[in-house]
């Protein structure tokens, strides 16, 4: 049966390594069933003489085939063909991403990987370095370090710098958060900010809420402590009451993690009936809301973006704000306001984590809140955000009409639904290939389950991106919508990466 | 037997509340059994006629009384003596701290405590802001900032930033550690090394070994992880190698926790046999070694202090640095040392942890050590240093012969050992009203063993306030060598804190 294999073709120039291509000739021959199986693969020699190669290809290639559970090997007998599961189970595996590839999604969700300057970067929900306000705060840096001197870099409370609480709860004051410096606690990000509250909440075994989908950091730090994650459904207009009633009930959950306006990774807000039940529900259950500010900041189009602190009258909130998506992520600064129940808790949590946030940070922030130049940055950032806001908008406006999605009212975020048909994770592999990247849906889900959805964020793309980026989107959606997956598959063989 | 009562004298002008004044006269009564078990007290018009106070002060005394156990009360019937237990425990907890007192001496530490400029201060293990080398700093920063633009406020990689990973290995070699960039982890201070190493390591239920007394917030990191913390003392050559290896055996630990140069709270330093015998066991029992190089580099009198990491051929030991003892511990800034085979835990448990260090103090720091000012500052700091450590040696020479003591060969810290008839609490309270501050043994035991020793530290004291500070504590010890404890504890009755 050697010429079964005659059709095999390598090429000495290809980019991959002939071993490599004869491993992918031979896996397609066995998910095709041409070869059957239990069926003997050619002895070595015969083989590497019918392809003109090297001995030691075939060899490599058998290895690889092999490692990768397409054959086996009998000691003094030869090399057969591995009985293959069912085709469609391979197929979903070609679908779901590695976990490698996980982790690159969410650093590049937080604008740590590099991506060529060539590409559209629909990923990054992290404002580009053109953004912040460099001069400004070298100025205040240079006053902090000549005013305090060696205070600057010695250890600050761990409760944050007292100053720096003050100009805290002034600045509260715009949304309508009435609170005061005991109530708030310094911490060097958001995701500080939800691992140090995980640690005063959350025990082993105890369980928490998240919207489904969520962020994955927190997703990430709820998972260090041992907890359960029950996932309830965030709908178009906020958390589903129901499931969250019922899960209640039958989980008892400590907490619910929640991002009430412009959810990341969604867009979608918490209406104001709902974000008064849900108070109402932490009320009577006990439940305690930690609260993410993503970015109820960025509201275009709406005034409803009320924060739940800013009506929880029954001290049930932990607020947790970052100034990493509207000023610059790199500092590492955010602040939490805590009811006073669990002040002393948290200040141990902090402690724990790195003892204090950053003196000469807080310093020079605290200065550039009281010399007012905050408002005027977000004031420069709202106007430069809903630029691309209202661009992404009309371009969303020219999608074909399969695909769905809710249009937001602010934030830096939008969730596109792709029909069953396509697979998310094929069609980001293809939109790489175009030159543009956004993150496939189910590295929001705790369970990773398969999403047919997508996240474009537009905190990295100017106008001008955007517009070029999504007319390359269109068009590939539109090639998209009627492939045919099988065949799609076979010719695109070299997305399957072997165990090397 | 209201004449019993009638001893009692209440002042209006005390600084204390009359009814915790007329608490303390019946709790006194109570101890010295005037007063017997279930005994009847007057009724509470009678006694406020007796003393001639409002009736509400005798309410509040009898509420306080009760609440603090002295008495209990029967409807209908009045206020009796609750039967007390023995006298000897009593005062063993008179002379245990509240956790609160814990919790500010632990901050004491750390130097986050504001100490009046009056104190002397032997318990912050923390270098004074005069000793920063501002000027040199803000000139790096500074030249961070016109190098990288808005790229030194942008996210930075978790693993930290990479020039600052090579000058890290560079640095390294300086101290027999040969490593490479792909090892090094950067982290935001020790704290957070620690935080991030028991988050990869220790899960609930685990066991880690610690060195009896350490480092508190160690302790208070691993007790967040659901850990049990098993204690082996430390000796004055090092850690207690056969009880080490009982405990290997009996509790299976994944970890040890250790810190083998000048350690914190001790000064002492595991010997080289021992340190040698340390990896073998580590080796043989499959234990991961978190070394925490507390202060290596101050070595006055010995050339011994290799740290593990340097002789770690097995890649057992994760290696742990902070700057803030010999430079600024508000910068927060450190790195770990990690065998390649925790790399990606690491990663991932630093960006759930807070992401990433900061961008601009990572670059300052790379620049900083990059110009050789570390080199320079370090040579400065030992000297200023070895400068206290020698008048604190010959301070201690001139302590009384029933006071024991190891002399370190380096570092900032002082163990002394009091004989058992000293309670160091109550030393440690008379201390400060002589206006000298250390930190009694009792905290570094994960247990809150009550310990007879205490720790003094040179970090935040000049020479003269040195030789001026162990005066007055040589001059309280001796005084102390022949008080009568029994009449100690009712002269000094206000050290008494009643729960309020």
């Amino acid at each position: 049966m050697i010429n079964k294999y005659s059709n095999i073709k390598l090429s000495r120039d290809a980019k991959e390594h002939m071993y490599i291509q004869l491993f992918y000739a031979i896996k397609e021959m066995i998910e095709k069933e041409i070869l059957k199986s239990n069926e003997k693969l050619p002895p070595i020699r015969k083989l590497a003489d019918l392809l003109d190669v090297n001995n030691v290809t075939v060899v490599k290639a058998y290895d690889l085939l092999e490692k990768n559970k397409y054959v086996y090997k009998r000691v003094g007998s030869g090399t057969f063909v591995l009985p293959q599961q069912n085709f469609d189970r391979e197929i979903e595996n070609f679908e779901k991403f590695e976990d490698e590839i996980y982790e690159d999604l969410r650093l590049m969700d937080r604008g740590q990987i590099q991506i060529s300057d060539d590409m559209i970067n629909f990923a990054s929900a992290t404002p580009t370095p053109q953004l912040f306000p460099i001069d400004d705060f070298k100025n205040v840096l240079n006053e902090v370090l000549d005013r305090d001197k060696g205070f600057a870099f010695g250890y600050q409370d761990s409760k944050g710098f007292y100053p720096l609480r003050e100009s805290i709860v002034e600045y509260l004051k715009f949304y309508k958060i009435t609170t005061s410096t005991d109530n708030i606690q310094i911490i060097s990000g958001a995701q500080q900010g939800i691992d140090v509250v995980a640690k005063v909440l959350l025990n082993y075994g105890d369980t928490i809420i998240v919207e489904s989908p969520t962020y994955t950091g927190a997703i990430a730090s709820f998972k260090t402590r041992g907890t359960k994650i029950v996932e309830v459904p965030i709908k178009k207009d906020g958390i589903d009451l129901e499931k969250l009633e019922l899960y209640i009930k039958e989980y008892k959950p400590k907490a619910i993690y929640t991002m009430p306006n412009f959810q990341n990774p969604t867009g979608y807000s918490h209406s104001l009936i709902k974000k008064k039940k849900l108070l109402e529900i932490a009320k009577k259950n006990n439940l305690i809301i930690i609260e993410d500010d993503y970015l109820s900041d960025l509201n275009f189009y709406t005034d409803d973006n009320f924060t739940l602190k800013s009506m929880d009258n029954d001290e049930n909130v932990i607020y947790i704000k970052s100034f990493s998506k509207i000023f610059m992520p790199g500092l590492r600064l955010g602040f939490l306001v805590v009811p006073l129940r669990f002040k002393n808790e948290i200040i141990a949590a902090k402690h724990t984590s790195d003892i204090s946030t950053s003196s000469l940070i807080q310093r020079a922030f605290d200065l550039y809140l009281r010399k007012g130049i905050w408002k005027k940055h977000i004031k420069y950032m709202k106007k430069v955000y809903k630029e691309r806001f209202d661009v992404m908008i009309e371009k969303l406006e020219e999608l074909p009409n399969e695909i769905s999605y809710e249009k937001p009212k602010g934030g830096i975020n939008f969730w596109i639904d792709l029909p069953n048909k396509i697979s998310v994770n094929e069609f980001y592999r293809d939109a790489i290939k175009e030159k543009i990247v956004f993150v496939p849906g189910s590295i929001f889900y705790p369970s990773k389950t398969n999403s047919n959805s997508l996240r474009l964020s537009i905190a990295s793309v100017y106008p001008e991106e955007i517009k070029r980026g999504m007319d390359i989107f269109n068009n590939l959606l539109k090639k998209y919508l009627d492939i045919d997956k099988k065949k799609y598959y076979f010719e695109n063989r070299e997305f399957y990466r072997p165990i090397l």
